[in-house]
């Protein structure tokens, strides 16, 4: 008798399914996409931060050998795109910052392309310009948009309870503003497209969106084709972080010019162009005003922050939807208002971006956190508690924390970073006394985060479709709508097919990247995809469980209850004795008399709901908190600051792939080291001066620090296997965890960002 | 009020889907298909027709520069392919026929492996040979197969009722021997593949096989990856035929090389290595011995074959299956004797060819029947009219006609072209007596088929699944196993589809060509595909519909019976009234707060059974029947035959797309006139001495007949909306119809073919 033990893939170490493909060179990126008779497209930009166009000549570059197509606004049908639809894909009435696309080219080569670019001419009248939103919203500001005389695109508002009151309460009220500034994504695979209309003008796109369905959508009538006919494949993506949420001028300029040509069309852009080009972390300007009472409860919070929206309106500008949520819900606090208001300005635009307005939101509140401790002369660990949200609660702006582990994050993180007694010591001898009897001062900081991990119902549908097959050897076809980015959801979603199915995960495979194909989902983004895909992927595999078992359970003349699927076999569920080979099962399935392949469809909507108008509803099925503390060392001499170790600590529900989720951690600290220290996109006049690696300096690995990190599980009762989405989480709170650290270590308090050595050292010399 | 009248897409003439593909040059052939870093691959072949291997020496070879691999049989698993297994994808013993692999190369381009083959040296020792399946039988013969001494691979025996008994009630009893020549499929895209092996040893191979899933199964073996680890995707497939039914060396030999290389593999074979490595349709000489009453009442029939199977066993030794169905139930016949002997000659060997073994069998069966009328005094229509199949007759075989039109496609055939009485008008006229003045002598001929229209139950499943999805836009994808070889079953798939969704056939994408996607099929052949493709994804549609319109009725307070899907629209059933557009319907179920997305799925199984050992059973679930009229003309002086018209009543079941029926029947009728009057693939011991399309003559439009049909619409009640296959049907008995016209203009009659000019004019003059 061969006796398989229950085994469990859930938070076991799977290595990424896609990662043979990418490290052997056969993964394709649209980098490497051929099609016969391929054109390649150029884009010619704005010469001018804000001008009228006068005129546009083409035609000496349509008279070069080798073009096919030119074309300019003119040959397009003047729909606008993104999520503002305030932005032409190609301009013709004026050009609103550098990057805008007034013409392009589709030539038989990119050299080609290049050449017809410096043939157009195009004359511009000259426009007074506005870089400072503050400046762009004074009555004489110039106009960006005509349809927004007042360059506010959009505001905010929402409160609960009585700020007033609020402050009657409190013992200790203070205000600071906070500066946040211009970062980008950075993406290892530059943008692209190729764009491909069959003998049925049905479109391919081979496009890098992390949004599919939406896209086929929104790109529809900027492009006059309908929906329907327009498939969306992805190649490989290098990279998506929220920057591929929204369409760019530069995917309908690629489909127009192959309709122009009547030939598949590729356009890709230059790793500088990706820096001009792209879209940014938005600016924010954030002025909180907090108070708390002696015993260290929290009493209200009061925000008002303003965006640079940039030239045009993208998802940046629906950021404060997250920040609002960090503001209201990270802690408990009673009354809360907050206000935004977005402003155009000729700079380049800002995009979705992983953390999505949180970053900024927990870099305030978390380091107004730190301060209030010391007002109340509390330890920043005790007092995150007292106010900290626990299980079951149902925050002002309605979201209902189901689980929450925040407590057990704060207490995780601090005890196993040595927090508490760390941060008296660097306290007392770190601020410039000199006790650790050198230039190189210690600190340590604390803060935590609140985000999404159970999707967001900010589309009709949050949801994602699964359809699932299983051939007659056992290997299984799953179609998710879900998109991989890199971030592992391939691997996750196959881990959960195959234990519900008792299959090794080299039975799965995942086809996620053609839209003709799979089923609906909303997109990869507020960190959704292992909850609400592995929902819908769990929940189809487990429908063929039940098949294949109640089979098993005829066949053997036993209950379905007594059997389970393990390695392969069907099995006693006591004894684990293996009773039948499971493509056995499958076949003798299939050979019946009354055959049957198994095949199986589950479309999965959480149970969140849309905000109200004021903001408030649960709009996500679950959310995760983490904490996390940094430990770094400040040179007061060169002003650099090195982190020495992260100790992170999230609610992740339940770890799903350990590997995959450790690559979470790591990338998201680097992203947030790198907004807190680093990666600074300088826009000077609306001009970006540093569109390239060298000058634009990301965390590398020789800069990583120590990560320590513990996962708290608190089993969500809505999530796969009990999983929340951790795909923003770690990027969140290290930007402030750093500012506190470099307070406890300096005595020195930054407001703004990057805490690059010449910031440090300028700040600390004013401060000596 | 907008009213849409009931409208159906069944019957109406609908272009190939694939067709604009086709004709604009997107569509994507195996030669199309290129991937980074593929190498080419060339086939060296035997220089004798038997012989043994004394030596291989590829030392040469393998040193020239862009040669990567050069394998012989050493480098393969040695496990031999084809339906008989007796195959060696490389020969290393032995070569027993001209087309024998005998080692391969792949390099960096066509030309370097070329020129590496005429390196490699082989030393043969000859063996005696036999080309005459008779001659092979002989006991001194020589052994082609040391397993198979007596080179008999197959012998079938089939029997109903006392043939003895038969021969005692006849009143006339003939016998004759017909002789079947070599021809084969001709297809316009040349046999290729290409292969390749990704990082973790998955291999999709790129392949033009008619059967992906048993394909799947049966190349695993002999390439040594698991079925679970080939994908197998489908390009534009240029004809089939049945020719791509079985596995041939040159796939696996593909295979291994991109396995031994680590690269991309690309073997396609030149017009020549077509004629010379293609299957054919198998040789067969039949000795038939028929008897009939009087009064002209069917007495038995004794039959028995022998096969050239040529050098190997692909399916071309199963004919018999066919063969005996027509033998023992076109025509009731009470008492029927059939035995085949199927014989290894160094000839090239057979395959599965549009109408396995039937055009042989309703060859010589429908020239007894003008005989036997003949005999008995009979006109040849009364003749079959009194002995013809009935709608609900079980056959002494167990064939359930459940819907038989063939007394209807014999009258309709025959009155449509004035059959009776220019039949006895010619044959007074027409027989050498010059009544038309002149050496072109008139005929007409008739003749009928019988033919599986329901699938074949020959594999343990004949079934066929299908998953369906709806996007928000009302736009469906179909992933269907059903493969398209050009013959149309992804137009008609769409439009069961399209039909009962209400939907225009534009709506509809058929994705039917990668194995990783695609639910399992048996795959194309037994002219299945219609019939049960086609049950599979109406039944999948209705699924859908019946979602959709209790979705409907819900939200229109109506009873879903009340409601129908009209042209994109949920309309009332009885007034047409226009309802509701159905892709807002599709989004309002979206986007509600039970969200969901419209995904179904569907496997069919006939209702069909395997035959018994004795080759009895209701193999299909459904049979086809048809007549077909010839007149043609016959120049005396020259030979030369001209058709002149075909009429060609067909019991269909029902038309489902005119178009594609048309067009099945159009080229059905080029290749029968092919077999009957042009094509020869002279094998002259064992050397095809025409590879080439000057010497192989396919009848082209300028000799294509006028053609007029009508289809027999039976309803049958199985087929999905009554339709049954049709794919082979119209290839079977043009052949029989000739010699039986050729006999009717010149009283000469012909029992073998081609009737080629030189043929045709030595009979007459010997004749005269």
């Amino acid at each position: 008798m061969t006796v398989i033990e229950k085994q469990t893939l859930i938070g076991k170490a799977i290595p990424k399914l896609d990662g043979p493909k990418k490290v052997t060179g056969e993964a394709r990126y649209v980098q490497d996409i051929e099609l016969p008779r391929m054109l390649f497209a150029k884009i010619l930009r704005s010469s001018r931060v804000h001008a009228r166009i006068v005129r546009i000549d083409t035609s000496a570059a349509r008279k070069l050998p080798g073009v096919h197509a030119v074309i300019t606004a003119a040959d397009t049908p003047g729909v606008p795109l993104g999520h503002g639809k305030d932005n032409p894909p190609l301009k013709s009435d004026k050009v609103r910052s550098l990057r805008d696309e007034v013409a392009a080219v589709a030539a038989e080569s990119e050299d080609i392309a290049e050449r017809a670019l410096s043939l157009i001419e195009v004359d511009y009248e000259d426009l007074p310009a506005v870089f400072d939103p503050n400046a762009a919203l004074l009555d004489d500001a110039p106009v960006i948009h005509e349809s927004h005389p007042d360059n506010i695109p959009f505001t905010y508002e929402y409160s609960q309870g009585d700020v007033g009151q609020g402050e009657r309460d409190s013992d200790v009220v203070i205000e600071d503003k906070f500066t946040l500034h211009f970062v980008t994504h950075c993406c290892m695979g530059v943008s692209g497209a190729v764009a491909q209309f069959d003998a049925d003008d049905n479109l391919t796109v081979y496009s890098q969106t992390q949004v599919p369905f939406l896209y086929k959508k929104d790109i529809a009538p900027i492009i006059d084709v309908p929906p329907e006919k327009i498939r969306v494949i992805q190649p490989s993506i290098g990279g998506g972080f929220g920057s591929k949420l929204d369409i760019y001028p530069f995917e309908p300029i690629c489909i127009l010019l192959a309709r122009a040509t009547r030939r598949p069309v590729k356009l890709t852009f230059t790793r500088e162009e990706e820096f001009l080009a792209s879209p940014t972390r938005q600016p924010v300007e954030l002025t909180l005003r907090s108070g708390v009472k002696k015993d260290g409860t929290l009493t209200f919070r009061d925000v008002a922050t303003v965006h640079d929206n940039g030239a045009y309106t993208s998802w940046g500008a629906t950021t404060p939807f997250v920040i609002m949520q960090t503001i209201s819900s990270l802690y408990r606090v009673p009354h809360c208002s907050y206000r935004t208001t977005v402003v155009y300005t000729n700079n380049p635009y800002s995009g979705s971006f992983r953390g999505f307005g949180n970053l900024q939101a927990t870099f305030a509140v978390e380091s107004h956190m730190d301060k209030l401790a010391e007002a109340v002369a509390m330890d920043p660990l005790a007092f995150r508690l007292q106010n900290a949200q626990q299980p079951g609660e149902t925050t002002p702006q309605g979201m209902v924390f189901r689980s929450c582990g925040l407590a057990e994050c704060l207490t995780t993180a601090a005890e196993r970073s040595g927090f508490v007694e760390k941060h008296a010591r660097y306290s007392r001898y770190g601020r410039g006394q000199n006790g650790q009897g050198g230039p190189v001062k210690r600190g340590v900081g604390i803060a935590s985060l609140l985000h999404v991990g159970g999707g967001a119902k900010i589309y009709r549908s949050d949801g994602c479709g699964t359809m699932l097959k299983i051939d007659d050897y056992g290997h299984v076809t799953v179609l998710t709508g879900a998109s991989e980015i890199g971030q592992g959801s391939e691997t996750v979603i196959a881990q959960f097919v195959a234990e519900e199915l008792g299959l090794p995960i080299s039975s799965i495979s995942v086809v996620n990247d053609d839209s003709e194909l799979t089923p609906w989902d909303v997109g990869v983004h507020a960190s959704r995809t292992t909850f609400i895909a592995g929902n819908s992927a769990q929940r189809a595999a487990r429908k063929a469980r039940e098949k294949l078992l109640a089979a098993a359970a005829t066949k053997l003349e036993l209950s379905a209850e007594e059997l389970d699927l393990r390695e392969g076999n069907v099995t006693r569920a006591d004894t684990g004795e293996a009773l039948l080979e499971l493509p056995r099962l499958i076949r003798s399935l299939h050979f019946a008399k009354k055959s049957e392949v198994v095949m199986t469809a589950e479309y999965y909507e959480p149970p969140s709901v849309p905000q109200d108008k004021e903001f408030k509803g649960d709009v996500s099925a679950s959310y995760a908190f983490g904490t996390q503390v940094v430990e770094l060392e400040v040179d007061t001499e060169t002003g650099v600051i090195r982190i020495v170790k992260v100790t992170a600590a999230h609610d992740v529900g339940r770890v799903i792939n350990s590997l995959g989720i450790q690559g979470q951690i790591e990338g998201g600290v680097a992203m947030g080291m790198g907004y807190a220290i680093s990666e600074h996109l300088l826009v000077d006049e609306g001009v970006i001066q540093n569109p390239c690696f060298r000058d634009y300096k990301l965390v590398t690995a020789p800069e990583m620090p120590e990560i320590d990190m513990h996962f708290i599980e608190t089993l969500d009762p809505e999530g796969p296997s009990g999983a929340k989405g951790v795909g923003e989480a770690p990027a969140i709170c290290i930007a402030a965890a750093v500012v506190n650290a470099v307070y406890n270590a300096t005595g020195t308090r930054f407001d703004s960002l990057p805490l690059t050595p010449e910031r440090v050292l300028r700040r600390l010399k004013n401060h000596a």
